[in-house]
């Protein structure tokens, strides 16, 4: 027990909390700040105008008449009226889900940090898709799991490619990190061939399928996607309210199963009891007689959006550079030819204008380089239309 | 890769969410179930009546009025004027803290669980206080740490004999969990002279203090007592509203340091990314110009109600119980004579009416039966002096 004065001044952190360290959001900060006029195309967000803020306005005015009560601990799981609202919703996309194995959480981040803590012990493998959503990676690498991606193309998940990785792994995944509809960050969707593939191999094998839909509803062409969920009622679902109404309000949603509800209740409520009641009633009545057709509105809006993204991308775009077609969701990917970089490229892209994120924080090894993540939501068709050429300019200039 | 259909039918969960298994508060739902009639004095909640629900129902209709932006994703920190009105609070009980080292939480129980993940990993010693809090137990065993128990006594944590401890642990422990002022469960409070020693140790010794006080500002006998913090600035303050305003509000905070304050930032903001924004903000408008006087308020309601229980268990108890003093706070802890055990005794104390948390809940090892946490803030005076009655029958009746 004999330590030095400089040992003594920091406090010993852990191990676990270094993957949190490396985050894509400080730099855009800095780049924000490097070029304030420059336009952010890396976010996950509806745009401000869309919000119903009224609408949630009057939705908390009416929560608040519940009175005291509501002001006390309680409804561990959530709001019962609001978990019924969702547990109808699923049933639109085929997964018919007790509310009773619904669990309200601090939008679908929590989800997937509760998920973590209810599987991963130390050292165990977590499969996910490359590229994926780089927040999940953070949280797994904090749980000490090991990160195995799985490759994705424009089908989604390539669930041969899985088949072999699993032959290949010293032991057992506890489970897949997926998000099979409108993927983040590739935008593309998940081949109803391949989804029934991966649940078969994830009962065979005996892993679990943890899939995340925060923009399943956001469909453009047809009818929305039938959710991993509706083919095997032991998939963990993480849902959110945040692409659909607003993040700032944080209210997602865990549906599990009778199997595992009482795991994601104890973590939930060991770890900070439940969510805010005000904000989980003031949902449900936004929500209720409203949601679907404030959904139809918005998709119409992005999806005007995209095609002005694909029509810049096309127009703009040299030889050689490649994009996905989303079907739905806030992303597309777009990917250059062998020996471009854009982390390399991004202050450059920066001082033309456009802010977009680059792949390499999508991949659990970082080792992918060549692609970007742009979001078509958040922008009117003009400043996209304008920025695919601020694009064009900056891959020139390479 | 062979499995049975056995062992592939059951998700396997992960060691760390096992401690959340056992909790106290399904026992006390059967307990309730058992007698609807009977009264629980086990809680750690202001009573619905002492609720300012009108004053936070304005104040969340003025945090309506910053519009669609704080919708979005933003503030991780939590709303800075809300932690500015903390930070002038904390220097009230003598602690002078940057507001940008304060961290809005999800309740003080998300700060607990954020500070196990800042420090521990599997296998590091955590000292708490014997008895503790037992839902910080469940998170620092969730961590996978080593707790051990440091006794106290009607002056607070012994810290003589933390120095013994310290000398016989195998290695330097991470952090000492203490709630030095109306301490949960006993309601004692941490002598100045031992506040001084303990400060000194810990900074002899290498480990960090993590000091929650939910209860601090609910002093009844003379000025709120300096904090720990107010000694040693890189203590780590776990503070919240849920005492003094509302529990269902969700609304804490963690203050810690310029060196650590990163390290929270990013564990936060990895795990569900920032507080929901408009509760955030309406316990700002709500706190501002009103909460001083309502905490004075509730003191006066908690002195007469612990008055009460005090001549209660003075006029009823036979020889051989003891009991605590608290000046401040929700909580009194009884102790019975050798023999008696308070698990065992519960049951027929519910069938007579009485409610209380049986004392082995909040040991490490759960060693300790024969001692209650009593709650004393949340019944009328009439109420509790029946309640002690029928406490004293149930002694009787062994």
């Amino acid at each position: 027990m004999t330590e030095t004065a400089q040992e003594q001044a920091a406090p010993a952190t852990s191990r676990r909390i270094e993957p949190f360290v490396a985050s894509v959001w400080p730099w855009v900060h800095d780049l924000e700040e490097r070029n304030p006029e420059a336009v952010f195309f890396g976010g996950g967000v509806p745009p401000t105008d869309v919000i119903p803020v009224d609408r949630l306005r009057h939705g908390s005015e009416r929560a608040w008449e519940d009175g005291a009560d509501i002001l006390l601990y309680g409804e561990v799981r959530g709001y019962r009226p609001l978990r019924e609202l969702i547990a109808a919703r699923m049933l639109t996309r085929g997964a018919n889900v007790d509310p009773a194995d619904i669990l309200i959480t601090n939008g679908a981040q929590q989800g997937i940090d509760l998920a973590a803590r209810v599987f991963v012990d130390p050292g165990d493998i977590v499969l996910t898709e490359a590229p994926t959503f780089m927040d999940a990676l953070r949280v797994f690498k904090s749980h000490e799991a090991e990160t195995v991606g799985v490759p994705v193309d424009e089908f989604g998940l390539q669930v041969d490619v899985l088949e072999t990785i699993l032959d290949q792994l010293p032991k057992r995944p506890k489970f897949l990190y997926t998000v099979p509809t409108y993927q983040n960050p590739m935008g593309v969707t998940m081949s109803a061939a391949r989804r029934r593939a991966l649940v078969d191999l994830s009962q065979e094998r005996g892993f679990v399928i943890v899939e995340d839909d925060p923009y399943g509803d956001l469909s453009f062409d047809g009818a929305p996607v039938p959710t991993l969920k509706s083919l095997d009622p032991d998939v963990v679902y993480l849902g959110t309210f945040s692409k659909i109404l607003a993040p700032g309000l944080r209210v997602g949603w865990v549906a599990s199963s009778p199997r595992l509800r009482e795991s994601f209740f104890n973590v939930k409520e060991g770890t900070d009891i439940h969510n805010e009641r005000i904000m989980t009633r003031a949902v449900f009545h936004a929500s209720q007689g409203f949601l679907d057709d404030h959904i139809a509105a918005t998709r119409e809006i992005y999806r005007r959006r995209r095609d002005a993204m694909l029509a810049g991308l096309a127009r703009e775009m040299p030889v050689g550079v490649h994009w996905t077609t989303p079907n739905g969701g806030f992303f597309l990917w777009v990917t250059l030819p062998e020996g471009y970089d854009t982390d390399a490229m991004l202050s450059d892209a920066t001082d033309r204008g456009i802010i977009y994120l680059p792949s390499s924080w999508f991949y659990p090894d970082r080792s992918w380089n060549r692609s970007m993540r742009l979001n078509f939501s958040s922008q009117p068709e003009e400043r996209i239309t304008e920025a695919m050429r601020r694009l064009a300019e900056t891959i020139a200039a390479v």
